[in-house]
């Protein structure tokens, strides 16, 4: 995620400056206003249910495996988030997730908690054993899953069907009975196993487009006629990009519950994204599903339980999401909070930022200035304009070390480096970690050794340990290396950020070395951050020394 | 991405076994045959022209910028993919940006390549003098970019774009004209604004939802009425998740060009992906835009220019589009490539791979199995399985090691480890960094040392050296770290392959110091991959010695 850590101009001070200013219409509309007449074109139904399968579809990603503890806290947030199906998890898998699946519906939860089951009877006995309230029970309804997959007939998978709805409803489950690759299956044998479905007890009926094949018209198409048979719902994968467009159609052709995953993870190109579908019809419709504020906070669980980030231009929870560079963007932001946003950042628990780059602009770079108490006149902010913009057409990202060193320049101002590094060394390997440093601090030369878990911790302990005596305090807010890729001697990126007090700054540093380069960040950091209070705890530097 | 690297079962080899049952009927359609007659039912446009903005839009996405090299890398790359325009930057932004745009222009490549353009004539001005074909020319439709951010009224916007759109066309630029904020613009003053651009001049107008705010409905109905007028196209952004679907609504509604970005790499949530829009309209609609096969290539171009990777699960491109890991999904695609797929992943130039994981089922670790050589009875594949998803059930990615290690636990087979690492050393700093490893190879032990780029670079030469005199070759095929964030004492994942003729190996190490875990793995991958070859090459090994 090359972006995450890109320089954040700051980004908390600026967010409150332009919370003020967030007069953006509640949502759309034709012209301009909020008139909430549009929002009853997509559907008659007066809402739409969720149900989230980031435990199951989700967790079915290449990669992703979560342990009961995760899936507990996950069901926990997405329970928070008030999404109202949660889908543990399939009980045939293993132990270990029928042990997920009964923490979950062991935990109390608001939420109607489910396991998936195949069409084996076998597999209801495994969810019932594991405490849920119902079962998602999925049987082939294409030819192709039908015959080639399972060895079935249309015929015989319609008796297991019957067999299986009584089965479940007997033992007092709730029941949604899915068709796999229903997008793909005849629609008249669709019917009929809906139908079936429905007379045998089935709560609901899910249209599949298990493998993200169809576009919207078949989708509606075939919804549509669902829905005239009882309550239907529609899970959609995004392979061809459809997922939104194919819930979007079904939902107007009459479906009223939605399948999706946080962050969109799942088989192949994902599930379609809970959060999207929650803001999309919130914004679009003034369709209500579940609480928008806690959606960030339930990205973040997620992204960090499965380990697949979202990548930065992502809606909802990327990193950018919310963030603005070029100075068209930066210039109409600062002037007000929606021009370049359909919807303020808080709606989703979010905050909003601005960074700087080749295409920044002089209100962006001003406003960054100001948060670093620099000044500078109309003249010189040209020229900072001119030369942060030089540094990103070179193709750089513009971290504040980088802002405050042009700035420097541009006024002319001799500054005296207060931290600088003189000397490192790192060992490691079998035995503890070591590394030392030479440092000149405000003019002396401070030595110091430290030890830690890997080469960057000890050298990174000995730099703090050199500072030990001055009276500065500082915090390590966040040490981030760019995924190494290529071979191992690959230039690898360090981004360290450092605070004191209020103020922030964020350092950059590449080199074939991690443990140079993570040094390098956290002096250059230091200097730029704590440089002005060393040298007034040291007294006047010695001249030229 | 920390799914790139998880273990692919001998993917190569697997992809060409299952490439002959690849049948899927061209497109899906209502009865699962290949009936073509539901594609007429986007839109009556005989074709659909795209441009690509990843060098304009796309590079607006904070932290991205692209140097001249890159974007004349990239725009071969759209020129060979066949996009029709290229929209290769904004003139107005700096020099570099010029530089870049010029040379995009002077490549003599069949697209039309142009430039952005906002509503001042100097901006033309700038485009020209890159010796574009064309401008988009961006001047603001809705009232709160008129009046707020650029100070101006509707009817002195008008006359901009009548003055700018005729010196545009006298200087003989083709003129694609832009209402930016159109989605929340006053409907009547977006249609004057298209009708003085058409009555200019303009080719084309274009349907612009800058910031993402609108649904479908009313992205049809304002283009509905702008494709009355003249050329319509649409330029749209995911904020909501809507991207695709307010693409597909514009189609419907008249509009024959669509906007898009490689990726979707754009602002915030970014632009509406140009891969998506291309496989979408020819799997559902037969509609010919570009050439499909060349998409990942395009793909990846653009994800090591910009560093902005496409995460795993994003439909065309990300690195699981095509992969399966869960045993349903496994044994499926294994009868029948399209059990599992939309389409074969060849249409888009790429491979279908499997992954072992806590869904593993017979099918997929017997394949796995085969590809290492390893024979085991059934009761022996079904304990390996059962074990490879306990391993999963632990929140585990399950490499070759790992699998490799299990099904020789499960056969009794006490295997001697050919490769050992005894002790490392790694010392890095201010002068070379310097490495020494002790290793037992085949019951002997071996010393070396190496230097190279930082500690890591000069583990593995040492590593490599104390193999030199073995007649043993292999290649290090890949070496990945996990992006580290947290902290300097975070653990680090490293994950190498290595490869020795057909055969690769991948093993994953995590240790909070990354010298000792790519040591590890690179040990580890040595002795399973080299190990037979090793213990033949040394002779018998002296007994428990």
């Amino acid at each position: 995620m090359a972006i995450r850590r890109i320089e954040e101009v700051a980004t908390r001070r600026l967010a409150v400056k332009f919370s003020g200013n967030d007069d953006q219409p509640a949502r759309p509309s034709h012209d301009g206003s909020t008139d909430d007449a549009v929002f009853t074109s997509l559907s008659d139904r007066d809402s739409v249910r969720l149900l989230d399968t980031t435990l199951r579809d989700g967790e079915q990603m290449p990669g992703v495996s979560l342990t009961p503890d995760r899936k507990l806290d996950i069901a926990r947030e997405l329970d928070a988030t008030g999404v109202h199906v949660i889908e543990a998890g399939s009980a045939c898998t293993s132990e270990g997730e029928r042990e997920g699946i009964r923490r979950v519906a062991d935990e109390g939860l608001d939420a109607t908690v489910t396991s998936f089951a195949r069409g084996v009877k076998a597999d209801i006995d495994r969810a019932l054993e594991c405490g849920v309230d119902g079962v998602n029970l999925v049987v082939p309804a294409s030819d192709r899953h039908v015959e080639t997959k399972v060895g079935s007939t249309r015929e015989e998978v319609l008796e297991t069907v019957e067999e299986l709805v009584a089965y479940a409803k007997d033992h007092g489950l709730w029941l949604e009975l899915l068709g796999e690759d229903g997008s793909r299956a005849d629609l008249e044998y669709l019917e009929r196993m809906a139908e079936t479905g429905f007379d045998a007890g089935a709560d609901r009926f899910c249209y599949c487009d298990t493998v993200g094949a169809a576009g919207p018209e078949r989708t509606a198409d075939i919804v549509s006629r669902l829905a005239a048979l009882g309550p239907t719902g529609v899970h959609t994968h995004d392979d061809l990009g459809f997922g939104m467009t194919n819930v979007h159609a079904g939902l107007r052709a009459g479906a009223d519950f939605v399948h999706a995953t946080v962050n969109g993870v799942g088989e192949r190109a994902g599930n379609v994204a809970l959060e999207e579908v929650a803001i999309a019809l919130d914004r679009c419709y003034g369709i209500e599903t579940v609480d928008l504020e806690h959606l960030y906070r339930l990205a973040r669980t997620v992204s960090e339980a499965t380990g697949v980030s979202p990548p930065p231009n992502k809606a909802v929870c990327g990193a950018n999401a919310f963030a603005h560079e070029s100075g068209i963007h930066t210039d109409g932001t600062l002037k007000d909070g929606a021009m370049y946003e359909p919807y303020p950042p808080e709606t989703v628990g979010r905050e909003r930022r601005l960074v700087l780059g080749k295409h920044a602009g002089r209100a962006g770079v001003s406003a960054a200035l100001s948060e670093h108490g620099v000044e500078v006149t109309d003249d010189q902010l040209a020229t900072v304009v001119e030369r942060v913009k030089d540094l990103g057409d070179r193709g750089k990202r513009v971290t504040d070390a980088d802002l405050l060193a042009i700035a420097d320049d541009v006024r002319e101002r001799e500054r005296e480096r207060q931290v600088e590094l003189l000397d490192l060394t790192a060992s490691s390997g079998s035995g503890l970690p070591t590394a030392s440093v030479r440092l000149r601090v405000a003019g002396e030369e401070r030595v110091a050794s430290g030890h830690g878990s890997g080469p960057v911790d000890a050298a990174v302990a000995a730099v703090r340990e050199a500072l030990a005596d001055e009276d500065v305090e500082f915090e390590l807010d966040s040490y981030h290396v760019d995924a190494i890729t290529g071979g191992t001697d690959a230039v690898v990126t360090v981004v360290v950020e450092l605070s004191r007090g209020d103020r922030t700054v964020t350092v950059e540093a590449a080199e074939a070395d991690i443990t140079r380069a993570s040094v390098v960040a956290m002096v250059d950091a230091l200097d730029r951050l704590c440089g002005d209070a060393l040298r007034q705890a040291s007294g006047p530097t010695p001249a030229d020394d």
